[in-house]
C-alpha cells in the first residue's frame, strides 16, 4: 500500500503554487506558475531516485529504471495545470499518486522488470489553448507539434513562444517513447462513485467530445437609436443557439451533455448591439452516432436561426476526440487490483477527457478513478478526501506492479 | 454661413487620433488618445482667439469673449471621446461643429453680446465608465463628483486616477458656470432622416434610458462529467433573459428598444460550465410609464427564469435618465434657422442619451441633429456627408446667434 499521508501532503504543497481565489488553483499551461509546479515535481524525481526526460512539446518524463534493458517502460501519469478558476486533484491527483507509487516502491525496495515512468503531460485542460489534452494529442500523432505550437491564447500568444519562454521546451521528440503500458489515475469529476459509496470507479471508456467554435455575425450599431426592425443583434442570436444547444443535449440524455462555457461579444460596450459574438459549444457522449447527430442539429439549427434573424454563422470545430474504449488487460488488472485490496468499486464512463483517451491510441491503457464531493471539479471548490487519493493510489500500484513484473 | 470644407478637414485631422481597425476611431475616455484629442482641440481652440477652462471632471470650456461683462454665456458643444469600435462623427461633430461657428464668427468679425463656449464633455459614451454622459451629469448635479470618481473600468482603474493620469483634471469647480443656453449638435445615429431625406432634424424630446445590470450565479462545474440535471448553467439562464428583453421591447414597439450590447461570463473556459455571467440590459422609450413597465417586467421574469433553474439573480441600476423635453423657444430657434437657410427639416425624437439631456436640467437647452448614412452609429463605418456636416453647422451658427445677440 501508499503512504496516503505522504501523497497528501505533496498534493497540498503543490496546491501552494498558482492558488486560486477561492481555495482552488489558478496553474494554467504555460504560465509562471506551471513553471514553478514543473520545477517542484522534477526536484521530487530527482529525489526519488528518477532521471527526467524533457520532449519539445514539454512533455516530462520521470523514470525509474527496470531491471530488463529490453522491457518497455510502463507509464503512469496525468497532469499538472489547471482551470483559471480549477481545483487541487483534477490531473494532480493522477501525476502525484503515480510519484508516489514510485517512492512506495522505493521504500520497499521494490524491483520491476520494465521501468516505470511517471508524465506530466503539457495543457491538458484546453483553456488557455484549445483543443484540451494538446500535448498528449501530439504525442499519440493526432496533431502534429507544427500545428500545436502556432496555437494562440486569448491574448494572441503562441504556444511555443509560451514554452519556450517558461523554459520547459526540451530536446526530445515528440512521440518517440514506446510504452508497454500507461495508466491514469484521476478524479472522477462527476457525481457517481460519491452517490453510489464506491471507493475507485473502474474506467471501461470515454465519452467523446466535440468543440464547435460558432461565430455569428451581425452588424454593431446604437442600442438606443437604431429600431427595432433594423436591428441585427448577434448577441440575441447567440441566446436562441444556446437554448437550442440545450434542447439537443436533453434530447439524448442520459446518453449526453452539452453546454457553452465560452462566450466573447465584440465590442462587448454596454450601448452597442452586438455585432459579433463567439463562442464554443462543448458536445459529449459515449456514442459517436450521437456526437455527430448533435453537431449536425447544431449546425442546421443555427444556420435556420441566424438566417430568419439576418445574421451570418460560421462554424470551427476546435476540439474533439471518438468515443474511448481502454485495454480489456490493463482494465481487469485495475479491477483485480480494487477487489486484492478491498476496494468497493465499479465500472464507469469517464465523463471527461484525459491524455489516456489520446494515448490509448499508440498503447494499451486504462484508467482508474476516485470518487469526489459533489461530483463537482472545474471549481475551485473541488474536494477529495485522503482515504479516496488513496485508494485510488492503491488500486494503481498494483496494477502497474502487475504490468511491469517483479 | 460655415466654412464646411474647414469643418470637415478638421474631423478627418481629429479621426487621425486613436484610429479603429476599419476606418473608424478608438479614442475611448482617458485613454492617451483622448488625451492627444484634447491637446489638438485645445490648440484649435487657442488659434481661434479662445481662453480654454477646465473643470475637475476635465470638461473643456473654451470661451470667446462677448461685449456685455454682465451677460451669461451661450453653450455649444458635445463630446471628443468615441465607443471602442466608433465612428469619427458621434460626438465630435458637436465639438467641431462648434468651434467651426466660433472661426466663422471670427472671419466676419461678429461680436456678441453673450461670451461663445465650446465645450469638450468628459466620458460621454460610457463603454469604459458607466454611465454614459457621466461628467455632463455632475456638471447638471445629478450625480456626485466623489462618486462619478469612484468609477472603475473593466481593468479596475478608477475614472479619477486615470483623469489624473492623462493630465487633464482642472481646477474649476464642476457645475459653477452659469449658462444663458446651450446648443448641441450631432450626428442622428439612427435612420428617420436620411430616409426622408431632411436635411436637419429639430430635436423636441430624448428618449429616456434604462441601465440595468444582472448577475446570474450558478455554479462552475465540468462541461463533460456534470449530469445535465445537475446543471446550474449561468450562461443558459442568460440566454433566456436575453429573449425577454428582446420579448418585453417588441411588445412596446415602436415606442419602445431593447438589447444588451456588454456581457462577461465566468470563468469563460470551454470546458466549464458557467458560473457567472454579468450582463446590462438597456431599455429606452420616449415614454418613462414604458421604460418603468419593461425594468419591472424584466426583473419578475429574469427572477422568474432564475429560480426555475435552480440560478440567483441579481440587479442593479447602473444608469439611467428619464425623458426629456428640450426648451421650446431654443427648439423654435433652430427650427427657424432650417428655414431661413433652406434646408429641409422634421421634429425628431433623440432615440440616443446626449450631453444636452442632462445640461436641459440647468440650463435652457436644444439640440438639432444631422442624417447618418444607413442610420448606422457606434460602428466604426458611421458616415455622414460633408453637406450633411455644413448644414447642422449652419443651423447651430444661426440659433447660436439669435441667442447670444449681436
Ligand atoms: N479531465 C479534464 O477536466 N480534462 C479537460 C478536458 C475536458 O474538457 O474533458
Ligand atoms: N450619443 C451617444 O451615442 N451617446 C451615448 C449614450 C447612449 O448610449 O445613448
Amino acid at each position: 500500500k501508499i503512504n496516503g499521508e505522504r501523497l497528501w501532503d505533496s498534493l497540498m504543497e503543490m496546491a501552494q503554487i498558482g492558488p486560486g481565489v477561492a481555495g482552488g488553483n489558478n496553474r494554467q499551461t504555460l504560465t509562471d506558475a506551471d513553471a514553478e509546479g514543473r520545477a517542484l515535481f522534477q526536484s521530487w524525481c530527482e529525489a526519488a531516485g528518477c532521471s527526467m526526460g524533457l520532449d519539445s512539446m514539454g512533455n516530462m518524463f520521470a523514470m525509474r529504471p527496470g531491471t530488463d534493458p529490453e522491457a518497455l517502460p510502463v507509464y503512469m501519469g496525468s497532469h499538472l495545470d489547471t482551470q483559471p478558476t480549477g481545483g487541487k486533484y483534477d490531473g494532480v491527483l493522477g501525476v502525484l499518486g503515480a510519484l508516489e507509487v514510485v517512492r512506495t516502491l522505493n521504500d520497499l525496495d521494490v524491483k520491476t522488470k520494465h521501468p516505470i515512468v511517471v508524465t506530466n503531460w503539457t495543457n491538458e485542460e484546453g483553456t488557455r489553448y484549445a483543443p484540451a489534452m494538446l500535448s498528449s494529442g501530439v504525442f499519440a500523432g493526432v496533431h502534429t507539434e507544427e500545428w500545436a505550437k502556432d496555437r494562440v491564447d486569448a491574448e494572441g500568444k503562441k504556444f511555443g513562444d509560451e514554452l519556450k519562454r517558461i523554459g520547459w521546451e526540451g530536446d526530445e521528440p515528440v512521440g518517440a517513447r514506446k510504452m508497454h503500458a500507461m495508466f491514469e489515475l484521476h478524479i472522477e469529476q462527476g457525481p457517481i462513485l460519491e452517490a453510489e459509496g464506491k471507493d475507485v470507479g473502474i474506467v471501461t471508456h470515454g465519452q467523446g467530445l466535440s468543440w464547435t467554435q460558432v461565430t455569428i455575425t451581425g452588424k454593431d450599431s446604437h442600442t438606443g437609436s437604431t429600431p427595432m426592425p433594423m436591428r441585427k443583434n448577434a448577441g440575441l442570436g447567440m441566446a436562441k443557439v444556446l437554448q437550442l444547444v440545450d434542447e439537443i443535449a436533453w434530447s439524448h440524455a442520459p446518453h449526453a451533455v452539452g453546454a457553452a462555457g465560452h462566450i466573447d461579444v465584440y465590442p462587448n460596450s454596454r450601448n452597442v448591439i452586438p455585432g459579433k459574438v463567439v463562442f464554443t459549444v462543448d458536445f459529449r457522449s459515449p456514442e459517436l452516432s450521437v456526437i455527430e447527430d448533435m453537431e449536425a442539429r447544431l449546425k442546421a439549427g443555427a444556420q435556420e436561426i441566424c438566417d430568419e434573424m439576418g445574421l451570418s454563422v460560421e462554424f470551427e470545430k476546435v476540439g474533439g476526440f471518438d468515443p474511448v474504449k481502454f485495454d480489456e488487460t490493463l482494465v481487469g488488472r485495475l479491477r483485480d487490483a480494487s477487489e486484492r485490496l478491498g476496494y468497493s468499486h465499479r465500472d464507469i464512463i469517464s465523463g471527461a477527457g484525459h491524455d489516456a483517451c489520446w494515448i490509448n491510441q499508440v498503447a494499451p491503457t486504462a484508467m482508474v478513478m476516485c470518487p469526489c464531493v459533489d461530483g463537482l471539479s472545474h471549481n475551485e471548490a473541488e474536494e477529495i478526501s485522503k482515504e479516496w487519493a488513496t485508494a485510488g493510489a492503491d488500486v494503481l500500484l498494483h496494477a502497474v506492479l502487475e504490468t511491469a513484473e517483479i
